[in-house]
């Protein structure tokens, strides 16, 4: 399998790992996630030593996975410290642990041999800090992680796959502008829209009456991290000269875009908003909204991959100006994957 | 993919294409089907040049299909005339159209790259004609092509897949004439019954109480439409000097053998008949038992295409007299794909 | 595909074989199996020389298939006798006849090219003898049979997969003794477990109230029959002398493990007890057990399998003690794979 490797991808929501064992398959590498005693996130290779046995069916016994077919039993750090019928333990019974980070209520996972770094994982502080008020979801994607990128570089397809929602003709009709810092490797696509309709979606949460300013902000950090800063504000309506916007609205769509084998991605979605705070009407009407949304693009994603099952090779792409993004995506994309 | 190309085949009954958008994987090549608003039916490839996504989930405007992603625009012609956020059309943004002719009830496509003549297409007069009662249906075979026509080819199966139904002992019994039109490309095969039982299929729509003489003249023009010429009289009537038939019963019983993929068949399946033309209990009658003859054969062959999938390399079958047509058969269809 | 050929495989019970045509894959090959009016079992290749079809598909005519495609007609010989619309046979209308011997219960198959002789097949008199009472089942794995066998030779699993039925601390615990015979092809494992708790399966069936010794005797005779001699006896409670070991317990556990493709595996279980003969609950108890148990190891093994599938080529096994006598049978069955 070819993916971007010595890299920190999200493995769960911090409240997915627990005392149950949780079974997730990473970059083609099967990983078994618990949380210690004292309250650590642990991750490690989900295949026993002896017969690749699943360790996810076993049972907890403290903070040790004990496998269900054997009772090789393992501490947090990987070291086996009990086979059947032998006091002697081989040298070599360990398995592989993960280094794992959890911030900004993620759990991200090192995928890699190098040096797992955590200050080059990428923030998303609004998923877990005052003021902001967020809904999610995890939608397993039966599709390559390529898509979704595709999928999210590219907004002018709200308009058509997203009518009704978030999706109005003016997404479609305002060019982009897209920039990219090879150096940090990040890719950046904004659209600004100016007196435009404002969607139910917005409508019905902000209370706005008449027509907006939009600005859709898109930060992506290969391979994982994909941001797009949200302002919903009446037409006209600017940031103070010293910055303020607190006037505006604000939604944080993060996703966490993470591949699980070639053709499968776990598609982790989150909006954070500064608005509404108070509101739980607003938080379950956006809440089934936007996983609604993110239901539309499953669907299509996981089309389009049967769609390149069975398309001859050599299949060739037709790219406008709406794809500079999309396509640098991929381009830092192979670089990584290249690298690695 | 391996298929007879620069050839035309059935793709659908007239009545299946409307304003709805229809998806046809035909010979490997996914198209989309429409009728415009003058009446054309239009046939083009099911997959928009932008991102592959398949053109028969969008939707229509007037005559134009509105790509369901990000709304690629394109006229019957193929030719893109909409794009998202730009205004200026690739010149390249075209999608491949395919000659279809409307004939016999049948919508034909072209499936190749040459001169796709209208006059090539073999014809089925009694399925849009006065005097003639059709039933039909189209079964979709989790089977290759290869193996309809291996079974339409030898009616000796008739006896023992369909017994009860149009089987009796007699038609496994008779031999076969076999003639090759290595020109036109056609293949005959005839089998002349005379004095024989009546099967419950005919007995109980022609209301004949005695013996029989059955004719069964198979005239197949390869790869798609094959021709089942089906004469039932009571037995001893011989048809006039003159040519005249009329008190004998005559069903002319008609396949479009149409390749999906390499394992998948479109089997449209047609039965016109000359008797009981006001009759809608013997339209009933005859429109479920010919139904329940065709899954027979489709069950059977859905059954063989599983085990060719399991069988080892070089399989030998054995072959006797009743296989000439079905290997002449055989050896048209290799020749035109090999041509192709 | 690959298995050790020239060897004798169960195909089934012998209840299983009768009027009704029964379908088998083994090693591979597609076989029918069925019993003439004198009562012998037939099994020929089940494909029709002709286009294929699974002669299972079709009738009986007294002692004769009928193809239930185009009605070629065989012999329990393999002959064919009739085909249709001609009186000549080709001479080489002929499917191949596979030996099958009855013995203990089972119905034997001979899957190979060299001389197949009854006295090779392994014995479990047990099965069919007077002062056993057996219950037994199948069920299909979608497992290798190597996963069987490695789970058959190592019973430690049973104290982590089969707790609270024939699983108890101490079998994990107790170290084993191995041995091989090359030449006689078989590998043995011996656990003998002395003053230990009785597992709930034995204490309901046999009414022993204390502790126990309980042995557990392996006899593997690749590739196809596997044994375990179970002894249960009140704890210090010896053979005698003369070696009647009649005051203790004893459960002849019998498994044909039969390949059927690559991927999947026909698992025969049977339990042959010398105690409670006359006891209809403890039949009932020790069947619905013994179910349960044998599911509990199917579960895994498929399991195991689903992970096979996805790991990457040289993945590394670590053995242990326990493992000794399932790398021997590995070993003789490589063998035995090799010289086929």
């Amino acid at each position: 399998m070819v993916f971007p490797r010595n890299q920190w991808y999200v493995a769960a929501y911090g409240e997915e790992v627990g005392e149950e064992l949780l079974a997730r398959t990473i970059c083609g590498e099967p990983i078994v996630f618990y949380r210690t005693g004292a309250g650590d996130a642990v991750a490690l290779a989900d295949r026993c030593v002896h017969r690749r046995f699943p360790l996810s069916e076993g049972h907890r016994d403290g903070d040790r996975l004990v496998c269900g077919y054997h009772g090789f039993t393992y501490e947090p750090d990987g070291r086996c410290v009990a086979v059947p019928a032998q006091t002697r333990i081989p040298r070599t019974a360990r398995v592989p642990v993960y280094p794992v980070v959890e911030q900004d209520s993620l759990v991200w996972v090192w995928i890699g041999d190098g040096d797992a770094d955590p200050a080059a994982i990428p923030r998303a502080p609004w998923l877990d800090a005052e003021g902001w008020v967020v809904v999610r979801g995890m939608e397993p994607l039966e599709a390559r992680y390529e898509l979704l990128v595709d999928n999210l570089m590219d907004l002018s397809h709200e308009t058509y796959l997203h009518g009704g929602y978030i999706g109005t003709p003016e997404v479609a009709e305002t060019p982009i502008t897209t920039s990219v810092d090879e150096e940090a490797g990040v890719v950046r696509v904004s659209r600004r829209m100016k007196d435009v309709e404002c969607p139910p979606f917005y409508a019905n949460s902000t209370g706005i009456k008449g027509r907006i300013d939009r600005w859709q902000d898109i930060e992506y950090q290969p391979p994982c991290l994909y941001l797009l800063h949200s302002r919903i504000a009446p037409a006209g309506l600017e940031p103070a000269p010293d910055g303020d916007d607190s006037a505006a609205f604000h939604a944080e769509i993060v996703y966490g875009i993470t591949p699980s084998t070639e053709t499968t991605t776990f598609d982790f979605w989150m909006v954070a908003r500064d608005f509404a705070l108070d509101d739980p009407e607003v938080t379950t009407y956006l809440a089934e909204s936007n996983r609604t949304v993110v239901m539309q693009d499953v669907v299509a994603l996981n089309l389009l991959e049967k769609v390149i099952a069975t398309e001859p090779e050599g299949y060739q792409e037709l790219s406008i100006n709406i794809d500079t993004g999309g396509l640098a995506a991929r381009r830092l994309l192979q670089r990584m994957t290249d690298e690695s």
